[in-house]
């Protein structure tokens, strides 16, 4: 077969090898799934994902007598088939809007990758290394995607979704020791399924939930059925009817390639400090810069115009007056007024105080204008820019030029493990204590000779509960 | 709410009552489903089939101890949930190229709604009305969808599988009694979830059976999401960021709710009488006109030229030399050939002859061009137009308005019964006794208090083979 984009990408999903990833992008990796880890803890209890959860248990029978199936299921500790942990865990993982995010590609990869990376290497008693290599196969993959479909797509899809199977795909195609044809095919069988529309925002509907956990669980079984032989279509990224014949009009196979094995897009990857939808976060941090150097309190401010990329506007313009937490997120005048609140909009803040008459009040002062600058800067860059006026007639300009998280200005290892004790305890999903021992484990992932559980200590107790 | 064509839509489907189905319309949606049941198993043995039967049975674990899911898998006679069986029998029954196909919509309904009528009927014991009601508004819905969709929508998307999605939802959510908002919701879920593209045909992949598995088992789960409370977009099919935004240039919304409830596009599918595409019936039928008028032996056939539609070009122009079965379904010379030779192009002429010397010669002499007639006159009608020049000279033109299977040109109850029994014979999955006992029991479908077993004896079978 002729190279082509979709092989040469598939070729390398299928021989990347973790040794020849750098040690620094490891590091990056490790830390990428650890967050991950707290935003799949931040889903428990919440609507849809439990209602997704539901479905799994209910179509998927039970894995057997005791309920013990391979995979861990993170919300509620139980045991699923590796497609319906996937599913679950790409449900849960992508609510509470904490997960990262790529900028170039405006694709969410730990909450497609991370879910079938963890499901398949329980199921298979994989590696870390072997762990780290497959998840790094489905970030690369799914950024280099998204990359190419351009921006066009973004409008209407939700690239997460879209992306996000073929990403889940390499994943678990790595995992299953796919070969490069076989691969092809898990890409074949992954792009023909991807799907996801933004159309459920303006709503306040569930669907990005079913989006994330939809990817995870298609892509995981596009790889498995590639690996029993199932074809799928060769060209499906560039082809005169693949993906972007589909779902983009200014699509560049070019970036479909760039630089594989040289440049590491894993590493690109922002983390979301803020627990909004992430074109809010480079305003919020721009807002925080001039609160905190003019010492403004939130009353003295009379006008907020936030200078934002068209990308935001698409978004962020839907949403007026939010009726959920989860539409705030997707709110720019609730974020900053939280933000000029409490310094900070996580998953707390927003569920204590999204609707409080002072954000409300704040939210009415807060505008969006479409800035050149920042617009032609994006998605590469995501600059962060504000005017602010105050009652008595001052104005400041606040910029960033790397929102907190992104690649220059990441999280440390410490932010990391408090943001996850942040959200595993916002959810109820484990105790102090217990996140703590899962951290001392997580941290290790790449060197364990074998993929363990997640819920250790949890997972005898239950298997102790089940032998008595 | 206010109205609007999705809200519209939907509560037609919630409130679909068999009372108001005329007489006609039931008796031919009985014809249909008997169809399909042929072509349910005539996927038997397919590899693509029982590929996608391993993976669900691999992803759904066991149902129970004895294996005794609510829902009936028809190739290999086993009980799965209703999400893996609608799975199963979604990708079974559009593997030969047998299944119906509504003209105007370019869209296949039986292989997407009848999977999960039945899986649904069955694990929740419904009547054969309930069975009914909820196959017409999943062939309601999902006709007028693809309508709406446009010509532009099918240049890259397999209908089937997009549309088709939502279809499955329809009549999903029509069995598990949805309100019209919950209808809403699930159609939300559903058309999120669209996908299928056409880059598959190309290399043969199998594509075409993960589409109508994933369209009818995501259907599927969308109702059952809605019913338990997952909220959808309220305008997925018409929305600013909806199916029609994102996968369609020329959407038409009138179409969604033309004259519901007094036109019953149901009736207006056509059986397939050939085992191929349909964009070849018409040519097939035509070219059968001419050879039976003058008695033409295939040698004496110098030239055959098919005039077309443009969307006959667009999917049959992809493959020029088939290399599989399935791709010489998809190829207008192998049809004509096999119809010039045979009198007919069904499962068997297909298998044992597509690429005999004498059919590849007879696909040499083929040619398709587009016809501004036949082009204006598509979809809504499907013209049939030939010129077939003979080896001495003569030229003949063949012409048919309606080819066999249409509307108007429809099967009888002892066709379709001899189309099943072929087909159940062909792949092996029902003797012909079984194929009688099943055929007896499914013309009464509708009149019976409680949708059974396809094949009773053998479930009857099977349950004392377990007690003993």
């Amino acid at each position: 077969m002729n190279d082509h984009p979709s092989l040469t990408l598939a070729t390398f999903a299928a021989q990347l090898d973790f040794d020849s990833i750098p040690r620094e992008v490891v590091e990056r990796t490790v830390n990428l799934y650890v967050d991950w880890l707290g935003s799949a803890l931040a889903g428990k209890g919440a609507r849809p994902v439990e209602t997704i959860a539901r479905f799994a248990r209910q179509a998927g029978g039970v894995p057997d007598a005791a309920g013990n199936g391979p995979s861990e299921v993170l919300i509620d500790r139980s045991r699923a088939t590796p497609y319906f942990a996937a599913m679950v865990n790409g449900a849960a993982s992508h609510f509470a809007e904490q997960d990262d995010v790529h900028n170039g590609s405006v694709f969410h990869p730990a909450t497609v990758v991370f879910p079938v990376a963890l499901a398949l290497a329980q199921a298979r008693r994989a590696s870390g290394r072997e762990f780290i290599a497959a998840a790094v196969a489905g970030y690369e993959v799914g950024i280099r995607i998204g990359e190419f479909l351009g921006r066009s797509h973004y409008k209407v899809f939700h690239t997460t979704g879209t992306v996000g199977t073929v990403a889940a795909a390499a994943t678990a195609g790595r995992l299953l020791g796919l070969s490069p044809l076989q691969m092809l095919d898990a890409f074949g069988s992954a792009g023909t399924q991807a799907s996801g529309l933004w159309e459920f925002l303006r709503d306040a509907a569930d669907s990005k939930q079913l989006h994330t956990a939809m990817a995870a669980a298609n892509g995981l079984m596009a790889a498995q059925l590639a690996a029993d032989g199932f074809k799928g279509a060769t060209h499906i990224l560039e082809g005169a009817k693949g993906m972007a014949a589909g779902l983009s009009s200014d699509a560049d196979p070019a970036r479909l390639v760039d630089r594989l094995g040289s440049r590491w897009a894993t590493a690109e990857t922002s983390f979301k400090y803020h627990a909004a939808c992430r074109h809010t976060h480079p305003a919020a941090d721009a807002l925080l810069a001039v609160v905190q150097a003019h010492r403004l309190a939130p009353r003295e401010i009379a006008k907020v115009v936030a200078h934002v990329h068209q990308g935001a506007i698409d978004v962020l313009g839907a949403v007026v007056t939010p009726r959920t937490v989860h539409q705030a997120k997707f709110n720019m005048g609730t974020v900053l007024g939280l933000v000029a609140h409490h310094g900070y909009a996580g998953v707390t803040e927003f569920e204590q105080g999204f609707d409080a008459s002072e954000i409300a009040a704040f939210r009415d002062k807060v505008s969006m204008a479409l800035d050149a600058e920042v617009d032609a800067a994006y998605p590469a860059r995501w600059i962060g820019k504000v005017t602010v006026t105050t009652t008595d007639g001052r104005v400041f300009d606040g910029r960033v030029d790397e929102p907190k998280g992104d690649p220059g200005n990441t999280l440390s290892r410490d932010e990391i493990a408090t943001k996850l004790q942040r959200l595993a305890a916002f959810a109820g999903a484990a105790s102090e204590a217990e996140a703590a021992r899962l951290l001392a484990n997580a941290w290790q992932i790449a060197q364990q000779a074998q993929v363990g559980a997640v819920f250790e200590a949890s997972s005898t107790a239950a298997t102790a509960a089940v032998a008595a």
